[in-house]
């Protein structure tokens, strides 16, 4: 059944309150009308489009990560509670994918998770100890990463973080990552 | 007891060609003379410094190599044998630390031997699938890592292969690597 303009806008402010990460090709097939209508949808209703979405929330969260510079940060982070949890996002371009078959390479989905574990830990020094990851499915040139990092155990001077990475809704990779503090800087 | 010049040059000679991974400094130390003696013995003897060995070793050693190309390997190959064995090079410049501690990124490391294990494949189309690595200490700036990859099992589209990375003679990264064929490529 397909709705009227005013009642998809209605579920359209929903969907996007509810997840901001929503593309609008994933809205468009969701409501069965084009992503020329989705964007004009998203203009008539203010809401701007993922990556002016995604640059906001970033803006809003990432001042208090002590562990690395921004820059550090392999992706655009766009939420981040210390020692809980993070999201990030990483757009695939050209300098990410092997030459021969536009794959992204595997250091970069690992970079991408790994430096979003270690923006988590509330340490002026924190690295990697150990890790276990696995790449669930290749990814391609253009596809857009989403990771979602939760950290499973704090101790004192270690997190347990999990990271699960998405484009779309699908899986494309996950890994867990041992975060250590490095010397005693606890409250500096 | 100090050797001779003569004795000295002698035994340089074998060393670095058990050896060709030697620093000058290494050296030095082993025979308690200063790293500029060592390199005018090198320069007498004509044995090239450990960058140029390197660079004709893999020269000699990368052009069969199908899964990736050269500059997509992270370091320099020194030695490649397919399904069986690899060394890299890769000396920790700024682009590669932290800048706040000058401690190489954990994805640097990471990349190195990921990009190692994958040029071992004898495919045109590998990937990683699962990873399981450790960090076993900080390196900084200037050290140069050497990756020594080994394939433990090599089954028909599905490579494991061990990495260990050393700077001198001491592991400063492990790791575990399931590298897997995509497409059936096999004689192409």
């Amino acid at each position: 059944m397909r709705l009227t303009k005013k009642e998809r806008q209605s579920y359209l402010s929903q969907a996007f309150e509810q997840n901001p990460f929503l593309t609008d090709e994933e809205v468009a097939k969701k409501f069965h009308v084009s992503i020329q209508t989705i964007r004009l949808d998203r203009l008539e209703l203010g809401i701007p489009e993922l990556r002016e979405r995604m640059k906001h929330m970033a803006e809003k969260k990432f001042d208090h990560v002590q562990s690395l510079s921004p820059n550090e940060v392999i992706g655009d982070v766009i939420d981040l509670q210390l020692h809980k949890s993070g999201i990030s996002l990483l757009e695939i371009s050209t300098e990410h994918v092997f030459e021969r078959n536009q794959i992204a390479r595997g250091h970069i989905l690992f970079a991408q998770a790994n430096s979003l574990a270690i923006a988590l830990a509330d340490w002026k020094v924190a690295l990697t100890g150990n890790a276990s990851i696995r790449f669930v499915r290749p990814v391609r040139l253009g596809e857009k990463c989403i990771a979602f990092a939760n950290v499973a155990e704090a101790h004192d001077s270690r997190l347990h973080v999990g990271v699960q990475t998405k484009v779309q809704e699908e899986i494309v990779f996950q890994g867990d990552f041992e975060v250590y503090r490095v010397g005693d800087d606890k409250g500096n």
